[in-house]
């Protein structure tokens, strides 16, 4: 015991000894970092560096180790206190989700705001982008994001919608708007593009500055399953993803699209409907509209366009629509299709498939330096918007 | 090596014989429980069991031990594949915060949404009330939750605002309605009474059933730093939270009134004017409004009334408001204090202080079984705001 004791002490003192002279990294904050704007209220980690490197601090007292997954997976370091840091690489700009690891947990940093993601509520980080401000919010006049609950018929539940209303629509209750109908991706749900997309500073500042129509942006969770069906647990394995998805395109047109037309001051026509999504929204957006071109008149895919290769038949995808340009032509008055240049080259691609076969109105936009990520979307949103419900 | 290959090996046949003979727990999910409406989309766990029981899995393949901290702190077993299952105590209805302890960093659960509480983004579980549905969505006209950014001139910043517009607003351009100001406690923000309170499906409920008057609800963060001060982290000792809402007072008088009734149709005279709080937001609405009685003339605390004690000069508490009893019932329409029984008596002791010393208009309300959280306040409202703004 005594040994035990004296060991005890002299690991005291060591730890005393430590404490005087190591470096304290919470007291040497590098004066040129700057907590994130995604961090709880006063949490000074996460710090981005002006070189766009990030310093994270994890309170870990009794683990072994700790990693952050950012752009790859970093090792923290122990610090005194019970503290762990890491400084990464130099990070792109935009949103960007991260994970804490520890014991094989994957879990969201407590010092971090939370957003739905990677089909759970994850960790994110903005890297500022210098000079660009469309999707921050300005001294301008402001729409409102009103969160709603419809009974939807179809998959038997109360659910939660997302629906932006412009800054003119309190102000003349004569006005009537159009609607543009927004998905997210997998993994994401409809409080996406209001969130991790800045919706709401996008649009106030395009329509402030004349760029937009003012319009109305109804937001859905995208997962239906039928009432009555299985639930699936959101695993990542094709079949279950079919199946949280099954019921979508019937619960938008026979409850969400009605719900809207009668509840707020919409043009309820085709000419004055358009849809739009990311990922796998931009698949929902074309298996929905494709085949519903009497309701929807303006399309876009972030990241997520019509899903053609070069050695298709036109007559055998989308039951045909592409292979009649004319009519396609006189109907589609907008086809958008958007990605990151870090994703590849497919919105050109497609638009190659579909000009060659006569198809106009296709609007490619390819946002510079980024991936399957936010400001892809952010970007492509702010170049999509102003195209929309133009005579 | 051969001696460690072998040890392996046999560790290998080991576990493929208890993979054989376990009972795999997931395949055995209990019948009678269901997944908590907190859950992430379509996640299976956690799950409550008919006596009000949880049981929690937990991913976390090389942890040591992993913890569950909800009304106090289970030891979680180790199962297959890497997932951690405990079974708690039966719990007290209501919206309970709850978190994962994993190497000593408590953190929120993959599984559960998040909500901002204990100051981060915490998980939480929902535990059913029976025969109980005045905080849940019902088929009524419903409200809106508006956000909004307003740059407080006070603290230098664009700071998000919640908003509730009964469903009459959007009806008749020409109404003007009350407007209640309510907020949150310590550790929480703007959001706490939409997401844990359920502030809209309450209201919603009792317009619908004419037991509340139509009212603007307007949510703010009740952090508030004067800007150029410097920003205090939210730390646990008393002097770093007083410098944390040193400007909410100045904010609101200054800025978020004048903002709101500038906005939106208010009424915007005292009598029409409500604020309230919930635990630190109700020591906050005492001490903004009480010196403000010409603005406001209906209050609230809810676990978080009046600070006065048996031993208090009237004449030196809130300066000496409440020693001039005939003025103050004059002013104060409703003095509502509320908290859960768990938490003790003070609303009955406060409001004997006060009535012995003349003072009329005051309502107590205590909960039922509950503490310092979400079900008390819950509750708290429901029987607050049907007694505002009657003539």
């Amino acid at each position: 015991m005594r040994i035990i004791g004296n060991f005890l002490r002299s690991l005291f003192f060591l730890n005393t000894l430590l404490l005087l002279i190591w470096p304290d990294l919470q007291a040497q904050i590098p004066p040129e970092s700057k907590p994130s704007i995604t961090n709880v209220s006063k949490s000074g980690y996460p710090r981005i560096m002006p070189d766009r490197s990030v310093i994270f601090r994890i309170k870990a007292p009794n683990a072994d180790t700790v990693k952050i997954q950012l752009d790859k997976r970093y090792n923290m370091v122990r610090d005194t206190g019970g503290y762990w840091f890491v400084k990464t690489d130099p990070q792109v700009p935009g949103f960007h989700y991260y994970s804490v690891i520890v014991g094989g947990l994957s879990a969201a940093d407590p010092a971090s705001y939370s957003f739905f993601g990677m089909s759970r509520m994850a960790s994110a980080i903005e890297i500022p982008e210098e000079g660009v401000d469309f999707y921050k919010p300005k001294d301008v006049p402001q729409g409102a994001i009103r969160t709603r609950w419809v009974f939807s018929t179809v998959t038997g539940e109360w659910r939660k919608i997302f629906i932006y209303t412009p800054p003119q629509y309190e102000q003349d209750l004569k006005q009537r708007y159009p609607v543009l109908y927004l998905q997210h991706g997998g993994g994401e749900d409809q409080r996406g593009w209001t969130y991790q997309g800045n919706l709401a500073y996008i649009m106030d500042n395009l329509i402030a500055e004349g760029k937009a129509v003012p319009m109305i942006i109804v937001m859905n969770d995208g997962y239906a399953v039928y009432a009555g069906d299985p639930v699936p647990e959101q695993v990542p394995n094709q079949r279950s993803v079919e199946a949280a998805f099954a019921g979508f395109k019937d619960m938008m047109l026979k409850d969400i699209i009605p719900f809207i037309d009668k509840t707020y001051r919409t043009l309820p026509d085709r000419e004055n409907r358009a849809m739009a999504g990311l990922s796998y929204g931009g698949r929902q957006t074309f298996d929905l509209t494709l085949p519903n071109l009497d309701k929807f008149a303006w399309l876009g895919g972030f990241s997520g366009g019509p899903r053609i290769s070069p050695t298709d038949n036109l007559k055998s995808v989308y039951s045909g629509v592409f292979a009649d340009a004319a009519q396609f032509n006189e109907k589609v008055k907008l086809l958008f299709i958007g990605n990151g240049t870090v994703e590849g080259n497919s919105p050109v691609e497609t638009a190659d498939i579909l000009r060659k076969s006569g198809i106009k109105n296709i609007v490619v936009y390819q946002s510079p330096g980024t991936a399957h990520e936010w400001l892809t979307w952010r970007r492509c949103l702010h170049e999509f918007a102003p195209l929309l419900f133009r005579k």
